[in-house]
Parts: C-alpha cells; structure tokens; sequence
C-alpha cells in the first residue's frame, strides 16, 4: 500500500487538514481521531461551513473587504460617513477598527503593504483603485492606518506621494504610549513621538 | 448585531474551527483567512474530506479499530496470523504497532484504559468482546501492547485476571532501554527491568 494508514478515508483527511498553516501531519491526525469521535451532524456542519465560507464570500467591489455581496455591509450602509475612508493592510484589520467602536468611516483594504524583500510593489495592491476613489472627489479624510513598521511608513509615504495633488485631509494613526503602559517600560522612540504628538490635556474625555 | 464578524459565513466557520480541540478563536480566525485565498476547489475538497470522515467510517465489528467496512482490512485480511492478538488502547497504537512492521497478527482495540479517577471502568471498554474472542478458542496468544502508566498497568493486571483461566500464551511488551539511549539517561525503574529481562546477545539480529 502507498500510503500510512490502513483507511484511504482517514489518509485524505489527513492530508487535507495537514496543508492548513501550522497544522503538520501529526495534529491533523489528532483533529481526525477526535472528529470521528464527534456527532455526525457537528462534523457535517464544520465541512459544509468551510466550503461555504470560500464559495459565498468574495470581496467588496468599493473597499476589498470580504462581503457576501458585491457591496460589502459597511459600504452599503447609508448610516456610514462616505467622505471618511481608513486606509488598511488586510481585512483583519478592518475587524480590529470594527471592535474599537470608535470609527463610523468607510474602509479601502490595500490586501498587503509594499515589500521590495518580498517582491510586493504598489501594483499587488489595491492602491490604483484608492487613487481613482479619492479622484472621484467624494473625499473629505484619508486615514491611514498601517502598521508601525518599515514596509508600513514605505506604504504611508508611497500612498502620500500619490494622493498629495488632491484637496484632502491625509492623517494617519497616533503613535504613543499604549493605554494601560507605565512610561518606565515605553521604549524610547514611541516615548518621543508621544511627547511630540502631545495633544491638550482633557481631549480623551470629550467624546 | 449580534456577531463579531460582519460576515455571517465568516462567523459560521469561525465558530465551527474553533470547536477543534486547540484551536481558539484567534486561529480559527487565521486559518479561515487562509482559506478564503485557497482556491475553491482545494476549500471544497477539505470540507468534503472532513464530511465523508465522519460518515464513511465505522469500527470493525471485531476488533474495534477503524474502518470502512464491516470488517477491517487487517482482520478481513487472510494474510494475517488470527491466532495471534494484540491488546492496544486505541486506533493511533495500532498505526504505531502497523508502522514499525515487526507485527502479523490481528489486533483488539480497548477504547481506553480502565482509569477510576476519570470513571472509566471495565464496562466502559471492550473488554467482554476480548474475553468472548478469546473463550470462541481460536487465539493462541495474547499480547498486551498497554502503556507503560498507572492506567496500563491496572488494564494490564485486569485483563490477566479475566483471561486466567484459558488456555493462551498472555505476554506483554517488553520494558527496557529505548534503541539509541544512553545508560547514563536511563532511569533507574527501566534500567532495573532491562537487566531483568535480559536477553541472549544477537537474539535482536535473528529476524
């Protein structure tokens, strides 16, 4: 037999579980075992979900965030600020300003930042399609929200540089000391951009 | 709403991933996130691995390991030593046993190991099919392939106590170094037994 187990049922689960990220060949065995352990229709609803899940999302045709439909839920909605968009890497990002409950805005997902290492440039990103939006003139704010690294502050400047012809306000997200931090642990850097970035005091509350 | 996900699919199979053991929501986020950039029909075929997982094994009537018919492909197998059994604790020990390929026999899966701290007793077991397969006459030894633990031990004694009166050869694995250990790592209760059970030397070049 050409293959490790005695089942030709277990042996493809296996080995479809085991090409899932960070799940080798041994866990996918224990997930398997213990699936069969499970009610028949648990499992069936686990199955059918994944193939749902790739079959009836696709992504937004404004914003590239996933949706059900061809608008996504936040760009359909009229209770939405249109003129505000948050400019994110990826869609769990979208997620994470989602549950701050702080932004009513409208979203654009760039689907990665740009990384010569990586072979990323500005054309795998969605980065042409922000550029038509905000030409458009619908636009009052971009945000941009991308992460505090090097390929997040390349992506800050490349996006600055393409949208510093058009009458908007550009911002991107406060850099400073974490909610909760001791100044102690803060590491320098973010500890001179809070100090730089000092805002009046009493500001937080307002809201 | 009442979702964490503004996608009802995403929630959906979010949920269902994260009802794997070890699997939280944080990761079942991540994976679902993988497979939405899977291609469909990869998606598909894992859901349907998983679905036919659960619906097209069963346990072999005989001896309780997986499989996809009635009978087991080992214990259907005419190529097999029927007389010969060995008593493990689950189906992943009798990959292990099948894996080393040292064995021709048959096997009798227990389910478990007697353990009255988690209320597993004999009756929770396979064990009166053992003794029944046994008291047919057809079997000329036993062999308890238990681990090496408190539970294995109690199984071990157990299954000695019912198996007492008929006429079979009862052995058990032998205990000792493991292959490529060092005496100076082993421990003392193994070293013990593996000068207990010595063997005549070249006896492991026979075969």
């Amino acid at each position: 037999m050409d293959q490790e187990f005695s089942s030709r049922v277990l042996e493809n689960a296996v080995t479809e579980l085991s090409r899932l990220p960070g799940i080798g060949r041994k866990t996918a065995l224990r997930l398997a075992l213990h699936l069969l352990r499970r009610e028949e229709k648990d499992v069936t609803a686990l199955g059918e979900a994944l193939i749902s899940l790739r079959k009836d999302i696709c992504y937004c045709r404004q914003c590239h965030n996933i949706s059900e439909d061809e608008l996504c839920a936040i760009c359909a909605s009229p209770a939405r600020d249109h003129r505000t968009l948050c400019v994110v890497e990826n869609v769990k990002d979208v997620m994470s300003i989602e549950n701050t409950g702080q932004y009513n805005g409208v979203y654009h997902v760039l689907g990665g930042l740009i990384s010569p290492m990586d072979g990323i440039g500005p054309d795998s990103l969605e980065i042409a399609s922000l550029v038509k939006r905000v030409a458009a003139g619908d636009i009052d704010e971009v945000i941009l929200a991308l992460s505090s690294t090097m390929e997040g502050d390349t992506t800050n400047f490349y996006i600055y540089r393409r949208l510093g012809d058009y009458d908007i306000r550009l911002t991107q997200l406060a850099r400073g000391m974490s909610v909760g931090n001791e100044i102690e642990y803060t590491d320098e850097v973010t500890l001179g951009r809070s100090l730089l970035n000092r805002v009046p005091f009493g500001d937080s509350f307002k809201q």
